[in-house]
């Protein structure tokens, strides 16, 4: 299984922002956002492991600004490191200005999925191999993110979460 | 403004799963789940704080089982923690058998919450007082994972995050 | 096959109301305000017996008062009486006021579900045993609805209405 | 204002029932049903009034057969009487083998709607002349089903509807 | 198999137009009203040919007028040519002012579809006769539009489109 | 006004293709593959002129290929040909198969937009200049495609389309 690189799983979903999936203040309702990110995402981990995925968490997701009706809304996801069978994905999110076309960043997240066969058990995945300095930064802060989130879900003793733990005691 | 205890703020969205919000493995459509999960715990937070509400952060949602088409799903969200303007939000997610009426675990997220005026101004909410042990327990960690948030976001440095760090430290 | 009270079967549905799904008026539109009525019921009715259940007949519902976009819209269903295969499902709609919390009544319908096996043949269900006055009243006015309803779709002569007709012979 | 036909008003909703629309058993979910059903009802009662119109009961609705994934589905409104502000309308629903083009009935409902003005204010809506015998029976029936409503929703007593009472009493 | 005339497939759609189906102009979305079309001609290909039926093109859609928010719209299609397994289908579309009741052209579509077996291979369908002067205006049109949309796509050279070329000649 | 190259429009929609958006072979239905490539084309217009952009007509699409439930679909929608005030649009659609991640198209489509100002008035755009073979190709063939467009739908006479003409007679 040889390694691959992020931009192989580079999932782009540009779609308009329709008054149907807009909340009562006329912007683009959270919920419905959501949905399209974990499906760019699902895009991104099958495209790098080439099997069947399955959403295992949302790891975060923060909300930065209102997306308003009628926006054109870009979704850039990206596989950022690869474990034995699952896979963490960063999904960026753009709207962009219609008459300068610039675009500003309206919200990011981290899925992870995890990688079946047709039986529904867990398959291992290829390695993924950074390369820009943002991929090399989110790569290595994938392995604190998912200890915290085994602590905070209590599948891991603080003790153990070796990478997470040196954060705090380095300081 | 009188503090509030957790079932205040209960809501409960009981909801078939139809054809039409599957995936192709014939289960919900994990970002379906996500929405329905954002639209309670709107609600939640609403309930809890009289404002309107936006989704700031979705911390942490784990999908531990699948929800197969004509399920009956029952999302039951309350508010975990109030800090000055923010509320974290509980959601968790159950199936039940058709014979039996047994319920089953599929699902658990946090979100959080801002509270807003027309101006789309941050303001208070009203404090929460948990009363059932769980209640308590997810009371207590509320603010370590809301110290994590900002660590990960690096809005904060993790020798600030002494709530976060004393996990670490005291071990 | 043991009776069961109306509380067992008691389905909450608590969700918003968006843009996409209001008429013109911004308001909820009628037929998705059935459609969710419906779910509602036909979940309280699968929980009364544990069986496959399918809509018989929409008895009646009144729309009462208009339902603004952006409504906490609560939906209660309940078992009102269960004949030999058939349930009668009583659905209250409430939205309530942000600010002061309180509910006002929008709606009010009732629905008949039968209960089928895997062949489609009808079964039977457990009976009802009311508890508190107005799921009393409700279960009284049953077997009245369900005469009107077979007279007026023919099945039935005004004659055999018994329960029907003393309603006009008693005055 | 100049009496109405029936036929002026007959609004035809002719539509595929997709994977999206169904229930677990892959049949037209009863929702959506109800909802098409309003949507072309609602049209009916515009043709007849030329008013803003709004759906005030739905006082039956029988779901006598199945409707399969696939099926071409075709809906009949028309008015079946017009009171002071409100319209009584019939509903038929049908669908179509394939291979013969034949059609066999599936589902008939009445609903009720009232005319208003931009302030909600009820208008007085043109009168209706039945032609044929259908028509002439169901415009026979609207009394006594408008009484049957009125007094089952407690706004009538017995005594008081006439034409219903003397169903059972000429019998 | 017995020719058909064109009325033997009309297929009249009339619905709503929701907000939950409008641009941000709070007109109806381009891409639903194409997708209404394609239900409403694949609805008359099966009816003239009885088989089932997939769309092959969609040769041409002029959209003429806005269709604003809370429309009637009412679309209408007929097969207008047979060919050997395809068929040519028109579509009008319609919206009608609510207090005078005109009704004016929206839209006009062209839309070809072929009719296969279970297995997916194409089968021959029933010749089309055009009654009405409009019938037959289409119906002679077809041949060229067909040779057009073969000479477009480079399937055929423009030396063999003899009905479409005599437009140029003859002039 | 600048001129424009093709990639400065290039919008990617790459998405699911989830149950709910299926006929009843388990395949997308065209009607919705239309709104999506209908949505594409109308941000790559609107990136080509930083102005309002409304749908004028669907020139041609060929559906080549069924896209099974479950797929990856990417979209990918380019300025072709830009005109006074209109921009012809070439949308290409592929699948992607999961193992060998190997690409094959599905669809192809021709869309014009028009640019308006606020008032719903014609505005002018930038001129296209082609860079790829491919891109020439389509840009040549433009103009004859409009004509065809325009001598149909009878707002031409073929002896002034002379683009297109041309093609008949040299042969």
């Amino acid at each position: 299984m040889n390694a691959k690189t992020p931009k192989e799983s580079l999932t782009i979903l540009t779609d308009l922002v329709l008054p149907g999936e807009t909340n009562p203040l006329e912007n683009l309702f959270g919920g419905e956002l959501l949905a399209r990110m974990d499906r760019a995402s699902s895009i991104a981990a099958r495209r790098h492991c080439k099997r069947i995925v399955v959403t295992a968490t949302v790891n975060h997701v923060a909300f930065t600004k209102a997306v308003p009706v009628g926006s054109v809304l870009t979704i850039e996801a990206k596989v950022s490191r690869a474990f034995r069978s699952s896979m963490e994905i960063f999904v960026d999110v753009w709207i962009e200005d219609r008459e300068s076309g610039e675009r500003s960043k309206v919200n990011e997240g981290i899925y992870t999925f995890v990688a079946v066969n047709e039986m529904g058990t867990l398959v291992k995945v290829p390695e993924l191999i950074p390369e820009t300095d943002l991929e090399k930064e989110r790569f290595e802060g994938a392995l604190r993110r998912k200890q915290m989130s085994l602590v905070l879900s209590k599948k891991m003793k603080p003790a153990d979460a070796t990478e997470l733990r040196s954060l705090f005691i380095e300081d």
